[in-house]
């Protein structure tokens, strides 16, 4: 097989067919289970949560990572974290023309390995090739379906005064992982993105736990935008308690010589979650046995709700509030 | 609102938010139905049918379309020829950094009204923005999700010796209308794409006939790669009848100028099917009646079936026979 992608590997023709046979299909499972074109699938419910993203990260390739990985990490999280049990996902490629077939592999494998850990199958596949210079190396787009279990739906109109707000992890890892991979800032640092699926952790929360009131991952914008968002949508008030908030030494050092602020930085494999106080020490107890919950903690309050306007403040080291927005302007472009 | 696209759209932030606000929520729906992460559907059924697509056609306007109303009826049409009811539909844009927001908006709105033309609700959507140079301008991937009905179900094992094949209309006209929007070979044509949602259609097809063994949309690739792969997939012999395959005049007359075979030239809006001969007159009934089927024409037989290796005969009008393949080599790189 030819080692560069042609223009001819995107036209639906014998060279596309064997794109499928010999790199997506090999490292996707046989080919009774993956449909090219359409999947037929059986629900064990009639409710089902639906979530789209497309994945542009540059560099494809990452510490702790590349593009496939977080294409699956992406899309599993975003449906775990509303309440459901990830467990379809399709996969669509652009590609440039002249991509190199050993780097797809590399990534369609890492998409493979993914999707087992999470316990999800990849159903149906589409390939595009576009002229060299019309994309920018590759391009991934998933969409994943989960199942709904009446028992689990999330309550976000239960949120009241009181209740804590709950991050899994570190912030800023995968920020500041990618921004180190581009080399742009001069910037060199150990730090690996946070980039894995949550879905086995978040299940077994919503199955031990009472009490959780809506949860979120904070990506593209970071906690600050998830959090703000939540705030508006939902209607209440956020004190995020600053020190409480755990941040890795050299992201916190990188962030002070590139005048980044970690709060905005994207986290790839973080969940945050509101939850009824009386619940939150189990909560962490189940979070930091699991390898991607280790350094779970209570980071802020509700201090309001039913609030017209909803917002996020920061209680700082110095005992003073301010309030934080959305992320504006440019940060970190491509950076999932 | 500023007029073009800038890297901050796509970061996840304000700029992101004003941009779904003013621009996809605006068409897509109130903001109670569109839910921008992950959307929750309940399904009538439990089997599901799942289709995805990325459009990167090139130029993003054309006669008879856009990208827009490309993504939805690709996506649409991809679900209904396999027996399912399209219902719901994801939408995610990498757009290219100084896109002007006029023509992002021309190309939601068109989703938009297809969407509304279908049946289907776009329920998740999903925004990337990627560097002037890193995207030629804009794609979008959609992703569908169709209920399926059993006693809708297609039966291509009951694919037998006498079936025939019946294609909905003319071929090779979205082909031709991209390649003239192109203006690269000094083409000229009034020929429009053939673009279009075919699931009223084909569901008063599957609700009134019974004997459709199966059902394809020709698209990339053409009536005659479409055709190769069923008989390969399903193991029988088809010979079409190149006198009743049904093309414009203006399209052949363009593939003989241009060298191109309109067998296997791109249609974005007709569907071919295998039927069981008894059910041929009333399915041709009523495809005709609507219009996009009002040239629908038995255009070959199932020759063999249960052989080892499947093939697609063409027999000129010289009376000759020739094997047909899947398309190789390079044709029309972005046709969709």
């Amino acid at each position: 097989m030819v080692q560069r992608i042609s223009l001819a590997h995107g036209e639906g023709g014998e060279l596309t067919h064997q794109l499928i046979q010999h790199v997506f299909l090999k490292s996707f499972g046989d080919s009774e289970q993956v449909q090219l074109d359409s999947a037929i699938v059986q629900c064990p419910t009639q409710t089902i949560a639906v979530s789209t993203d497309s994945y542009v990260v540059k560099p494809i390739f990452f510490p702790g990572g590349n593009i496939g990985k977080l294409a699956i990490t992406g899309t599993v999280n975003d449906l775990a974290v509303c309440g459901a049990i990830p467990h379809v996902i399709t996969a669509a490629f652009i590609i440039e023309e002249g991509f190199e077939i050993p780097k797809l592999k590399k990534v369609v494998e890492s998409m493979a390995a993914e999707a087992k850990n999470a316990g999800v199958t990849i159903i149906a596949g589409d390939t595009k090739v576009v002229e060299k210079g019309s994309v920018d190396g590759l391009f991934i787009n998933t969409t994943g379906i989960g199942w709904i279990q009446e028992k689990h739906r999330l309550k976000p109109e239960a949120i009241q005064e009181g209740d804590s707000v709950i991050i899994s992890g570190t912030i800023g890892d995968h920020g500041i992982a990618i921004l180190s991979a581009r080399q742009e800032h001069g910037l060199l640092t150990d730090v690996e993105s946070d980039c894995a699926t949550l879905n086995h952790l978040i299940q077994e929360l919503v199955e031990e736990i009472e009490g959780i009131r809506i949860m979120r991952d904070p990506t593209r914008g970071g906690l600050a935008t998830t959090l703000v968002e939540l705030c508006e949508d939902f209607h209440f008030i956020v004190e995020l308690d600053e020190v409480s908030i755990p941040i890795r030494n050299d992201v916190q050092g990188a962030c002070d010589i590139l005048g980044f602020d970690p709060l905005y930085l994207a986290n790839e494999g973080k969940v945050v979650l509101i939850i009824d106080p009386t619940n939150q020490h189990k909560a962490l107890e189940i979070m930091r046995k699991n390898v991607f919950g280790q350094n779970a903690s209570i980071i802020g309050h509700i201090t309001s709700s039913n609030v017209d306007t909803g917002k996020l403040l920061l209680k700082t080291p110095m005992g003073t509030t301010r309030r934080l927005h959305r992320l504006t302007g440019m940060l970190l472009p491509r950076i999932c």
